[in-house]
């Protein structure tokens, strides 16, 4: 029998990786479930990724897929995983999907946040792995126009990291919003939209948090969306605070599914 | 002027530490503190803390003391401390004590809690570090009824590890019991003692689980509260799901202050 795609929801700490997507000569997430697949099979079976977390951002619902043995029930492959893989990768879910199933190009959208600390416990050692402390006061409810005028349709360019050309910039967003966090004083940044240009959330939060801060004007935000120049965005936020927390895809009952 | 005592409020990571206590060729907590402030003042200053916490237990609490110099505000003291110290262990407060101050000797008691994990996402990245993932049901009426057992003053030889002979083996445990963690699926023991054995609280949750699982009677506890030999006892469970969260000093007002 072909094998089948098994689809991953995989967990992991970014904070001793070089990212998701394999590289020569440096520790990545997707190469750490590939060797730990290649042991388990025998020979190596490429793993697809739904997005390319940067060196340091963290995945509560990163999706990946691979080609698997029929054999393998998804529940045993994930636990036969987990005991091989390191313990900053862990995949809490394993499905079967249809043939062909790729999780980057069949995803509807993902969801960010991204976690600010704003007491000076935020930068201890149990919560400045997985926050960015951000010092003085904030003001919310600046952030909160700030982010609602991040939803529908816009360019994003001079909010993300320059790269190739592409086709455009534009993407979709459904839902951006402040929430106060309950586990410590401070704030999550959730977004969620039909894709998201590099380092895109990291330069939002920057910005955002800069606007927060009454340095600049939530006037600039609107003109960043209409810009094509990153050099007028904040500098991006650090790594350690950025999750992606889920990719969703068409359900089975959905006209698109694959 | 003579150097007075400052008290320091350490929080630490205990993951990479072989404990709090120096040894040499070892990375310890106290070991950091006092390579921090020989930075700063130029010459070595002995660290006293309050408890030795062991390899892989944290602090959210630990209370250190040290000879500063009087030009030294306590606050500036702090700040220079995190700007030099490693990323797991952190200041969280400084304060002058009286001359004599001895963080051992002088805390009338401890508080320790003990996090453990009843899902499987325990097992994850972001909480394994933390916490101990127990797998299978467990009987929280059980844990209650094992931990108001252990309130008022017992004999903890046969729930600690072996050690050189003591006096005696009597501790005062002021309250003693389980809470349902309002962070995850899972509890916390929280024990307050006037002190603690080698181990002692490890014993104690190993035994207390083992009885919540059903595995030996609630009965077991009072004939190990009587007994001195800790091969009777469950396993210690294992550190890394213990915090040294508080420790309690006369206040300026109370009779004992030295």
């Amino acid at each position: 029998m072909a094998p089948r795609p098994v689809a991953l929801l995989l967990q992991y700490d970014g904070g001793a990786f070089a990212g998701w997507q394999l590289q020569p000569r440096e520790r990545t997430v997707q190469g750490e479930v590939e060797a730990a697949l290649r042991r388990l099979l025998g020979h190596r079976v490429p793993v697809a990724g739904a997005g390319r977390t940067d060196a340091g951002v963290h995945a509560l619902g990163q999706v990946a897929a691979a080609e698997v043995p029929e054999r393998w029930e998804p529940e045993a492959l994930r636990r036969a995983l987990n005991a091989l893989l390191p313990a900053d990768v862990w995949v809490a879910g394993a499905h079967r999907e249809v043939p062909g199933f790729d999780p980057r190009r069949h995803a509807l959208e993902r969801t960010y946040c991204y976690r600010i600390g704003t007491d000076a416990a935020s930068r201890g050692p149990f919560r400045r792995r997985w926050e960015w402390g951000v010092r003085g006061p904030v003001d919310a409810t600046l952030l909160r126009s700030a982010a609602a005028g991040l939803v529908g349709t816009h360019g994003f360019q001079a909010l993300s990291a320059a790269g190739p050309a592409r086709e455009h910039w534009r993407c979709r967003v459904r839902e951006a919003l402040w929430q106060v966090r309950e586990d410590a004083p401070g704030l999550e940044f959730w977004i969620t939209a039909d894709r998201f240009l590099h380092k895109m959330v990291r330069f939002l939060v920057g910005t955002l948090v800069d606007i927060g801060h009454g340095r600049r004007p939530l006037a600039d935000l609107e003109q960043l969306l209409h810009g094509d120049d990153n050099r007028l965005a904040s500098p991006p936020a650090p790594p350690h605070g950025l999750f992606l927390v889920a990719v969703r895809y068409p359900t089975p009952h959905d006209a698109g599914r694959p």
